[in-house]
């Protein structure tokens, strides 16, 4: 899984939003601690249409909802890839090495069928 | 900009994560309710390495700093990847009409160098 | 409803957080800025212990986990209160008049049972 | 700063707010686990007004967004106050406690003028 070479949709993505901010003069808006803030409140928003909702529900969505809420996934991506632009991290990269962290933390015999956190095991 | 392909590496990722959660019996944890506030708690996991850095300093981050940033900026993006799965959403493709729509609300002439909402032109 | 008074137990704690910020020299950190984001993550801390519990199981919570989320609590009352404290807003007499807002917005026969956004009505 | 007496202002919100919820039969809404959702939700709503200030900027607001800060404070205290309800749990009391913990925590000699977190003293 580790390719190594970057990805060609996600870097047309990421000079998109930089040829979009240029564009606006709001580069100066996009200090990485203000593109993290921004990208919190995106993934709250996101939470909102959720938050009333049971579980079940949340399996259920209707087109309209699940229409808005494909807005709100958006625009957490792109706050992502702008953020990882800003700081030169490569966000599949780095996914895929957080999974073998993951497998590592929450080992298949420890971890199955629990919510536990690894530092609780 | 509408390929109108799957993303592979991606699609990789879904897998690698639909897989690591069957073998862990995690599915029933993972509604698209759940999903979504565990990305909303990453994102100020990653907000928390900002909260007292000033923009500037956050413009500059040593080598660790940025290592550990990496690793929640993976987070975010697993979340994001999981949820869109379950929601059957392809996050590029949104991400890409997303940006259309951004284009439209926030016209160049009226949001050059202005940090004002759309709905407050 | 409307004593229009300083709640002086409220008043004591915002004393003893500007004492604790001096003591420190904390209060180059406490921007208005810092001070939401620390709020925020602190809120999305609380929310993690919630993440993976049902809502059947969140009504019904052991002893060590309710003092773990007493803790979170408290973590976001203080950075509210220091945040209302920067802002000079006094945040009891916010609430209530937040809620007669709140009344007009949603008036019963409109949201009896309803988990509707207002602007939905 | 130990009184043990509940505070009768708070108390009466909390009060209202049942009332509120149970006129519109939201109750059914209310668990813990959905209002430490909505609680993010809104404390990430207060951090949107700040993202693309500056620190300065945070300083001198205006009135109407001073106003609008406001009304987010209060959404904030109001969905803590339901939650620390419904799991009785006495914001006051845990917040003076916790305070003492981060006097424990941030000794003034180690903490002074660090942004660091006591765990990495």
């Amino acid at each position: 899984m580790d390719q190594g070479i970057v990805n060609a949709e996600l870097q047309a993505l990421q000079d998109a939003l930089r040829a979009f901010a240029r564009e606006r003069e709001w580069e100066q808006f996009h200090s990485p601690k203000n593109l993290a803030s921004a990208l919190s409140v995106e993934a709250a928003e996101l939470l909102e249409h959720f938050q009333w909702m049971t579980e079940e529900q949340s399996h259920t969505l209707g087109e309209d909802k699940k229409n808005e809420i494909a807005e709100e996934v958006a625009d957490v991506f792109l706050y992502l890839l702008q953020l990882s632009d800003k700081l030169g991290i490569d966000p599949l990269e780095a996914a895929r090495r957080k999974l073998e962290i993951n497998a590592a933390k929450y080992p298949v015999d420890l971890a199955k069928g629990s919510s536990k956190k690894y530092s609780d095991f």
